[in-house]
């Protein structure tokens, strides 16, 4: 199995991302991979771990780096020699079983879906972000990657969703619901009423509508959204952990006993920040396109890449592609009823 | 001054809304109250709190109750006679200045939409909910109000959000955001794309996209957004602080030593609880009907109720409607330039 891995993905790359990589190769000895990035700059942190003439590393020289602050259009067409472009053309042409990268998410976006297209039976790629609920973890999608939805996009995403969280959360049936500002069927805006009518056709343990406190109380798997609602979610939990984090600071150094208190309790306070980390899943997947592509964070650590490389493996064995292209057929005689008639399409026969 | 007073309203109805009124009445001696609610379960907690008879309460007998589990259209058709729709009728005639509710929020919006209509050149109402920032609080708005809006509705919530933090931040020139997925002005959807070209053009300090992370970290004084992904955000807020919560008390009761450190620091944890408390603010406006409507939490203490109703006063008295439409006024060419064409409008002469 050939993993792509951006070298220069993220705001510690090359560093962290072969360090990643080194516990990686140690981990997982039945991966290959093909490591993209500027070549002097890899070679140097090759060398630091010890992985220079790696037998199963391929080193792929890609001058040019997508900065986090640079537009992802801009990035695409400009930098056809970047890390991400060259690993998107690799995956396309098979060369690569999967991709992993702990950079940016725009131009990930934009690279994959313009390069490897989506499966047969996608219309659009969405990022499955995995947040952390009271009692456990759910997936969000789309968290980002399309600002304005159909509702036959929606029924993709919950499609898609309910595979992944099939391998994620090891959830046979898992209990797919629908982002929306009211409990009862009839809330929502157009678009959710819309996707709420063809949602509840799929072959799939369908909830109905879930407010966004309700998933993080864990009463979802799958938490289906446009990607605007679903990104505004998304930053809403990162801003809120960080004011928390800050705010749990200020309270508990306003005085000696406080403080005291505090450092009795210190790894109670580690602990509480790993619930919202997401190193054990090192990533959010593209999911749709022809090809596995897993995107860390920006700030990923090395444990991040380590497991960001683990997934996009596990993602290969579990046959996710093929998994969602079924699910879709599955939904076969359902999903035609979902597809919107084309504009100009002549009456049924 | 006249304040109508919702007794029925919230999870602790009547009681907890009079425990809020008799310190009310204490502490704004120029406030006279109507207080509507079913007669002998309110003259019940009158008496308790030594009430009955009071100069400066007139009760108004409302029977029926709007249950927080029930539609709100459903509500106001079949209970003409709740004591949301007997004080939005109120309003609407003038004989109160403001109604306070620490009730059902879609009952109420219903019942002032249709009752009590909105202010000239304001076509939606909106929630304008106080939430906090890392270094403050935020005004987001629309927290809820409209599942489907357009850029007019945004320009317009941006308007009025822009005089009410002014009033409520105490800020000559609050930082007017529209909350997207990017910080870069192209970034966004349909909507927010058409509504940030007119925002630019109006006399307010709009300050461009703002994310929902950012939004948390305190970069905006005023937050735009529909009541959709507003509600998301808001929900999401609520969500992940009970989350947080329950957590913390998970990692602080793991042993025998963090348990001494979380009581040394008891009161540090008290007081995080509190940056996220509505209780000072007592409520949300719903900005842009032709009244002050203050619509509190479900949970409100008697704190909160007494601040609703403080809020429901120092709006009357900062004149906030007729500020709002001169704001409307004000922005006289810009908003007929931003003024959508009729579908069947003739072309300009």
């Amino acid at each position: 199995m050939r993993i792509g891995v951006d070298a220069m993905g993220g705001d510690f790359a090359p560093g962290v991302v072969i360090e990643g990589l080194a516990q990686a190769l140690v981990d997982f000895p039945s991966i290959e991979v093909v490591l993209a990035g500027h070549k002097e700059r890899v070679e140097f942190y090759l060398e630091k771990y010890g992985l220079t003439g790696h037998k199963r590393i391929e080193l792929v020289h890609a001058p040019s780096v997508c900065e986090m602050s640079e537009q992802s259009a801009i990035s695409l067409r400009a930098k056809r020699d970047s890390s991400i472009t060259v690993l998107a053309r690799l995956l396309k042409e098979k060369k690569i079983d999967a991709m992993a990268t702990p950079g940016h998410t725009g131009a990930t976006v934009a690279a994959t879906k313009v390069l490897v297209r989506t499966l047969p039976g996608i219309d659009r790629p969405a990022l499955a972000a995995s947040m952390p609920s009271k009692t456990g973890r759910f997936l969000l999608m789309d968290a980002g990657a399309n600002t304005d939805c159909t509702a036959l996009n929606l029924v993709q995403f919950a499609l898609m969703g309910n595979v992944y969280a099939q391998y994620l959360y090891r959830k046979e049936a898992p209990r797919v619901g629908l982002l929306s500002v009211g409990g009862e069927d009839i809330k929502g805006n157009e678009l959710t009423k819309e996707a709420f009518k063809r949602l509840e056709q799929l072959p799939i343990n369908f909830i109905g509508n879930v407010e966004a406190d309700a998933a993080f109380e864990g009463e979802a798997d799958v938490v289906v959204s446009d990607g605007f609602s679903g990104n505004v979610m998304l930053k809403s939990a990162e801003g809120l952990a960080r004011s928390t984090i800050f705010w749990l600071k200020q309270v508990l150094t306003k005085n000696a006993l406080r403080v005291m208190g505090a450092v009795l309790a210190k790894n109670a306070f580690t602990e509480l920040k790993a619930f919202g980390s997401s190193d054990v899943i090192g990533g959010a997947p593209l999911l749709g396109i022809n090809g596995i592509c897993i995107i860390g964070h920006g700030g990923s650590n090395p444990i991040a890449v380590r497991n960001a490389i683990r997934v996009s493996a596990e993602c290969v064995e579990f046959g996710l592609n093929q998994r969602i292209v079924n699910a879709v057929e599955t939904a076969g005689d359902v999903a035609k009823l979902l597809k919107y008639p084309p504009e100009n399409a002549p009456a049924a026969q």
